[in-house]
């Protein structure tokens, strides 16, 4: 690490945190993974800005890697919040809030009938398989080998500490692709559970894809032939691609649905969604935690949900995306860059070709960190609803000198 | 349920949570194992008392079963949350406040070197066990039956859509039973990975027990004899018994530790602790979620250590604990009801004898309950920082009344 490029507060809490916390910081946010120069430490967050320890500010494109959906301290969601923990957060049971916000996800999401609620998207995710085993009585798991449904032993991308038995009823598949959708029922035989889905394929540093109709149809097809679950992993896509379910625009509901991170801007919130089909086996199940009926994260759901319906949030994050999608790509034909931006523009993911090892993606993204931007090198991003034109016109002045700086090093 | 025992808003919630909610509710806040009489919903919390939706107030002894370590909306805890809330919570990265919690918590536990942070204590538990599993490079994991670790397959305690891989690796003994733990141990031969203990028994509907320090010891010789972990489940007990961890006063320390509950007076927050040993291990394990940074709860959980330090929290839940105690054997003996008491005194247990199916000890804590004082007749309670003696008194003039109705009975 330059230390020309980590400021004062910053480089001081890394050196402590080594000694207190392992590796200095765990997980997806330690920037390990990202150029030197990023900031491991933040201070603030307001609208689509952020600041880091060291008070510098950034145009945010992270989101919170995808929590924040209505910008940083939506003044309404923290109001209910507010509100919420002068009565009370976590009682001896659930508030009213609960009730509300089932109603409302019930009322909101197509395919939905009932909901419960945790706190991570790998609790929705792991009650999705355990309730589809519950409720089947069968073991196999399809699902697509890259995809990331959360960070326990059945399911994370680093298998470190993983026993072969956590994964064995697991078969995988590839993405869209209906022949090894097809193989994987196949060899399931009658022991099939579950299909697992993601929203769309966002595997970490790879293109983006959208769902082909056709396969989702024939997930559909299968899992109902099967008397198996059909579950959508909604939980990085749900309520920034639509309110409804994010394969609702393709006519393709799932019996199981997990979400999190948008669900209430940031709140520490997860949720499971079923079908009437499911209804009586998810009774059954003892799902269960210390702070999962918390008041206040359902109260800033309520508002979350609120907000983005009446400003049409996800209509607003397309056309934000898609204008960052149009003006970048307009600077990479002009700087003679060769680029590729995929996914739904409200998760925008841009890598460079011929960059097998980040390199440009690294020192793009970087240029446009110093000059005040922050986005990410291979990870997708995420829009808001308070990313305005202007916020992004201003992010395109800056990718575009980033771009000059590419151009000149090819 | 019989109509006059549930008021208006409580009724009209349960019938309206039929519709949307499986099974109207869901895990151990789910009221169908008290007796009829019970609320569901709740409206607010303050100090060592909380309301039902219809207004009902409870003296609690409850305490969000644990999370609440000071009392109901602690004026300093929330104070240091809605600063922090200012600020920012969720954002692209963790806070200062990370490091700071680090900092306290290495301070405070003995055998902490180091701290990561989720936000169940199922996340804490399950971290563990996979840190020792990727550590050791073995996979036998030796633990009580019938102690709770959490609600995923690999622990929950009603394995619903479990298989049986899930729990191939589980070797199980009698909590405080040394020749059980050797058998284990010995059963596991050379493929041990941890010994996994809570930090007294207190399995639901039975007796609790203090930890043999004969037993403790036995597992830390076990464990250093097999290159294994000792992990102790903290989660419930942790912050109520003492501030360095709950086998510190028996001076048996554990390579790793889980905490949840109290750590943060009801903010959802988890944490894993452990010594050198397991530092480099815990570096490479990918744990990690989408809140688990949110700066909020650790500004709580800070200003929640400071005050439990300050007042010295966990001497004076005992000495009202002990007060509870003291006054309700007094009582059962008056009345001539045998009960049996049991646990340390902050996390009380009061069990009838010759009360197989619970029905007395349903009754009284029913009798209780329409007296306005809220007591579990199978799961341990809880006492926080804000019962006073004068609560304490409180409570067992109700309890001497609902002693008198058992006395009738018998």
């Amino acid at each position: 690490m330059t230390e020309s490029r980590i400021a004062g507060l910053d480089r001081s809490l890394r050196q402590r945190a080594l000694k207190v916390v392992p590796g200095g910081m765990y997980g997806h946010m330690r920037v390990a993974g990202l150029p030197e120069g990023y900031p491991q430490f933040f201070a603030r967050g307001e609208g689509c800005y952020l600041w880091d320890v060291d008070g510098r500010k950034y145009l945010d494109f992270m989101c919170s890697w995808g929590p924040v959906v209505l910008g940083h301290r939506h003044p309404k969601v923290d109001e209910a919040a507010r509100r919420q923990m002068e009565q009370g957060d976590c009682l001896n049971g659930p508030s009213e809030r609960m009730v509300e916000l089932a109603e409302r996800l019930v009322g909101l999401v197509t395919h939905a009938d009932w909901a419960m609620f945790s706190k991570n998207g790998t609790d929705a995710t792991t009650t999705c398989v355990t309730l589809a085993r519950g409720a089947t009585g069968k073991r196999k798991i399809v699902l697509a080998s890259g995809a990331y449904h959360g960070a326990v032993p059945w399911c994370s991308p680093y298998p470190y500490g993983v026993t072969s038995e956590d994964r064995v009823h697991a078969i995988y598949i590839k993405y869209n692709d209906i022949a090894s959708l097809e193989a994987a029922v196949a060899q399931a035989g009658n022991d099939l559970a579950a299909i697992l889905v993601s929203a769309f394929r966002h595997d970490y540093g790879q293109h983006q894809e959208l769902p082909d109709p056709a396969f989702a149809r024939r997930a559909r097809s299968l899992a109902d032939a099967n008397d198996a679950a059909l579950i959508l992993d909604d939980v990085r896509a749900g309520f920034r691609l639509t309110l409804h379910g994010s394969w609702d625009p393709i006519g393709v509901q799932p019996d199981l649905s997990a979400w999190s991170k948008a669900i209430a801007n940031g709140y520490a919130l997860a949720a499971v969604m079923g079908n009437e089909r499911f209804r009586q086996a998810a009774s059954q199940l003892y799902a269960t935690g210390s702070f999962w009926c918390g008041a206040t994260s359902m109260a800033a759901a309520l508002a979350t949900i609120d907000v983005l319906e009446t400003a049409n949030g996800p209509e607003h994050m397309r056309l934000m995306g898609q204008r960052l999608r149009d003006g970048v790509a307009a600077q990479a034909a002009r700087h003679g860059v060769a680029i590729r931006q995929s996914g739904p523009a409200q998760m925008p993911s841009i890598l460079f070709e011929d960059d097998a090892d980040y390199a440009k993606g690294s020192r793009f993204v970087l240029e446009a960190l110093k000059r005040g931007v922050y986005l990410h090198p291979k990870h997708n991003m995420f829009l808001s609803l308070a990313h305005t034109a202007a916020d992004i016109d201003l992010a395109l002045s800056v990718t575009d000198e980033a771009f000059g700086v590419i151009a000149k090093l090819q």
